[in-house]
């Protein structure tokens, strides 16, 4: 099957599927129609279907998707069907929730390695790892991490994209307030939270 | 001044410029080309002009945008000139994490309250709160507290926004994996971090 003609957006909607289809499969479904799968995400459901059409996954009419053989499709083409190591960069609040936060875990990421350049958070214990020190973060190059995620401050994303990049990270997950320059090669998804509620009041 | 023509893209990349103008006049910038603003927030420069002139801000030519003056603007369209209170609902790791995360403070906004219904984590403190029994939720009613912030587990956010709405929330960040059903007048935006890292490995 030739993957790489599903539109970007296509692709960015289907993680949301896979999550909601954990969740559905945790609360017992084994089927659910795309009109279920719409109103928990609030998609349209010609949308999802023309989405999930995309890789060969048809529901029957009547009966919907099968919820187990969807998520285990929509994990093959993200390529999420075996374990993604990412290393997680700042162990400040918001990194070292990250660092245990279930969520990645229920789309097969494990957080590998988590660094900090503070004294008083190196060797420090988060869940099951040790925080390393930063400055050895070019070392990442020989532990087959390929994804990372930087939750540092603004000043200092730059500086630790560079390394990520040197020590072949191909996708980051940025979540400081500033963009970051990396080579085309390299996918960057940028989220501030601070940025996401800033616009709320707006609205209120 | 009419602020309600300016198109909603624009609205949503103002809090971007807030993020970026504030992190600049910390260090030490009095003025900022749009150039600079767009090389630091991968933005077109046309766009950060056209955006900025919406609401009357106009850079001078050789010189550029008054940091301090264009950031007061934004805030004053965002209504983030006056401190906004918002209540975190889920004091989980993600939620504690949040409710001292400095990027809000940055733009205005206060965490006024925290609550969770686990009996372990009510009475205990996250910096100068106290977590609060979700069964009293409602209560924020009489708070002046118009804003939420959603970082319980999937299963309970329906529940939880229903309460939130109830007691007169007018704008919901939600975190968990899923949509949640709320009248159209009140406004959400919804951000799991999951999905958002789980789109990077289709592209390493």
């Amino acid at each position: 099957m030739k993957y790489h003609r599903i539109p970007d957006e296509t692709i960015r909607r289907m993680p949301k599927y896979l999550r909601a289809l954990g969740w559905l499969q945790q609360q017992g479904y084994a089927t659910i129609s795309s009109q279920q799968l719409a109103g928990q995400l609030h998609l349209k459901s010609p949308q999802i279907r023309k989405d999930l059409s995309y890789f060969g996954a048809f529901g029957t009419r009547g009966i919907g998707y099968p919820v187990e053989k969807t998520a285990s499709q929509i994990r093959q083409i993200l390529k999420l069907d075996s374990p993604q190591k990412a290393v997680l960069v700042g162990a400040g609040r918001l990194g070292t929730a990250l660092a245990e936060y279930r969520g990645f875990e229920m789309l097969g990421f494990e957080i590998a390695a988590i660094f900090d350049k503070s004294p008083e958070k190196i060797g420090k214990r988060v869940g099951a790892l040790v925080i390393e020190d930063a400055r050895f973060l070019h070392r990442i190059q020989d532990r087959q991490i390929r994804l990372a995620i930087l939750a540092v401050p603004a000043e200092a994303a730059q500086e630790c994209a560079d390394v990520l990049v040197d020590a072949g990270i191909k996708g980051i997950l940025n979540l400081s307030p500033l963009a970051i320059d990396v080579p085309r090669s390299v996918k960057v998804i940028s989220i501030d939270l601070a940025v996401e509620l800033g616009v709320l009041p707006y609205y209120v």
